[in-house]
């Protein structure tokens, strides 16, 4: 159920003194050696140190990595030359101790944008930190809680497949955004897989669900998804690995959903009907992205017109004269006015923690769904200040 | 300080009983006979029945209208062919009433989606609101009053000219996003000018003022913002115009951000040194829509590093390590990192109802602001129950 439940990679977290407090703060995931290894990317142009490092390493070693290196409580974010000097040296305290070229190690950050990291703290623990190493389930209980930041519980995943496991553990809940990873998350897989296989797997994972997740709107500067093949298992064929991956980040992308900052309720919006599948994302982000509907679902209110309003805002194709709007399966509106439904059904169905929102533009065979999260007092709360 | 204030126009305001409760939720502003008209309207394709019917009308007769009426209480949005005949037929009863043709009316609803518009309760009323007609402050503010939703106070302004007067009143406080006209507006002039010109300043208006204000990022199904000009004053030169309407409408687009749902502060989000004014324009929108950006102000939390993840985000051109962002001109980042500041000088600015937020991005001579409002607690409750 975590990083380390496939064969070939151990785990670790400690607290090493970034987070005030003593909470765990760094965590390591490696494998044996350098293996294939892949990564997407936040698309921010204000990418932190971090991700500037981890991408001119897979670009050096060619898609291989021995560990990931992650801390949270400090993003490492808008920190010049001395945060990118802070990110190469966390690097090389990991290749010394492991006994790999800094290269082969990836690093990722989490936590406030702007504060210098204190690497001095992290070279001082890296050591400790290998020597915890280990393939238990509490090594990679450890290293999942390390990473979390404003998240209330550790994110794991593993999926079975008959001749190999893929596992996973992730952080975030805000800053959620479909534009990329959205998040951290690391991967692990005893697969056998070539590194531009891996690559391709993953990108159609992530694209498929964590980036079809929206919280708040929000791309982070610091957004990473990094996936390592030990190959200690059977040989995957690319669709069985791209599936594997897809249903170990969709497993975490719900998680992350559930736990987002403030979240009482998840919405799926589905739109179907649409011109083609990429009009259906358009049309299904612009409602899971509004404000206005994601407080009717705190409210758990059903004002469809606000869908509506959102759907022919989109940009997506649409004659407000088709569509029609279901909650749980209840049509609301049809033919764009509203419709007799049971009200009563509805209401049920908005008050339950899983609210499913299926819009039909009635135009074409397009689809896509996505997954929000209902905006409420909480998110508020946890956002209105950060120091 | 009203519609009524330039020479030429009459209005009034009156309750009719589409509101519960007994508000006022009718108003007619009318001029003495078809003068020259233009209007701006939303750009959502799930555009309400009263904003096809004003399109149609306006292309009919070519740029000419006698009168605007508006109710609020309902949006008559989503109502399919019955609300285009509740449009069309409060067009009839106006014009039959005032004794010009049906499209010299033009209509303008606001209020909840997907409910149909009691057109037979608007159709009795119009006789006693046309006899109500009167060019007194009283007169304006019953109007400015009836257009009314969640705001709460009227909205109006008077902009005056050596030669000729804008008048101007707004209802809005949800729903707005800048993508065009984005609430109700109504501004009658009574400077001489041609429907072509009289277009094409209240565009450039419209797009300087109402569409650089974001509340909530959603782009209403009603959105129109009408101009009349009666022609009883001056000529005015096409320049002299569009000042004038653009004085009016930043007015009432900065009464409509300090009206704002839940607002407790407004922000004027200004980005300089883009590679041009739309990638400013692109970038300052960016930062300005951020729920996270909207929160801290909510907090009066100082953390700039979520405005330079939203630049970065915005698909501006950007380097990180030339941007630099300040508060109400103290510079917090210089150069991509954080910089020593008058931290208390920052407190006390974000304290304040009106924050300026400056960002340099340091690569060109591109400029623009946007202005937003805070997202608190006041915005959920406003908006989490429409029922």
């Amino acid at each position: 159920m975590s990083v380390v439940a496939p064969q070939g990679f151990r785990a670790a977290g400690v607290a090493c003194g970034i987070k005030e407090g003593g909470a765990k703060d760094l965590a390591l995931v490696a494998a044996e050696a350098a293996v294939p290894a892949a990564a997407t990317f936040t698309t921010n142009r204000a990418a932190a140190a971090p991700v500037v490092v981890s991408r001119a390493h897979l670009l050096a070693t060619g898609g291989r990595a021995a560990a990931v290196l992650i801390n949270s409580g400090c993003a490492n974010a808008a920190t010049g030359a001395s945060g990118q000097r802070a990110a190469e040296a966390s690097c090389v305290a990991v290749a010394e101790a492991l006994g790999v070229a800094p290269e082969a190690v990836l690093v990722c950050s989490t936590g406030l944008i702007g504060r210098q990291l204190p690497v001095e703290r992290v070279e001082a623990a890296v050591p400790g930190l290998v020597d915890r190493l280990g393939a238990t389930p509490a090594d990679g209980r450890a290293a999942a809680e390390a990473i979390m930041t404003t998240d209330t519980h550790p994110k794991q995943t593993l999926v079975e497949h008959s001749r190999f496991r893929v596992g996973g553990m992730a952080k975030g809940a805000g800053m959620i955004a479909p534009r990329m990873a959205t998040m951290l998350a690391v991967l692990t897989t005893d697969a056998v897989a070539e590194p531009d296989a891996l690559a391709g797997a993953l990108r159609e994972a992530v694209a498929r669900t964590f980036n079809e997740l929206i919280v708040d709107g929000c791309t982070s500067t610091n957004d990473t998804v990094v996936a390592l093949a030990s190959g200690q298992a059977g040989r995957a064929a690319f669709g069985e690995l791209a599936e594997a991956l897809e249903a170990a980040c969709a497993d975490l992308a719900s998680q992350l959903a559930e736990d987002a900052e403030g979240t009482t309720r998840v919405a799926t919006v589905r739109v179907v009907g649409a011109l083609s599948d990429a009009e259906a994302r358009q049309a299904a982000r612009a409602v899971a992205s509004s404000l206005l509907v994601k407080t009717s679902l705190y409210g758990a209110d059903p004002y469809w017109g606000r869908i509506v309003s959102e759907l022919g805002a989109s940009g997506a194709t649409f004659h407000l004269d088709h569509v029609s709007v279901a909650y749980g399966g209840t049509v609301v509106c049809r033919g764009g006015i509203g419709v007799a439904h049971d009200a009563e059904a509805v209401a049920a169905h908005l008050r339950g923690e899983r609210v499913e929102i299926t819009c039909d533009l009635a135009l074409g065979s397009g689809a896509a769904a996505v997954l929000t999260t209902d905006l409420g007092h909480g998110y508020i709360d946890e956002n209105m200040r950060t120091s």
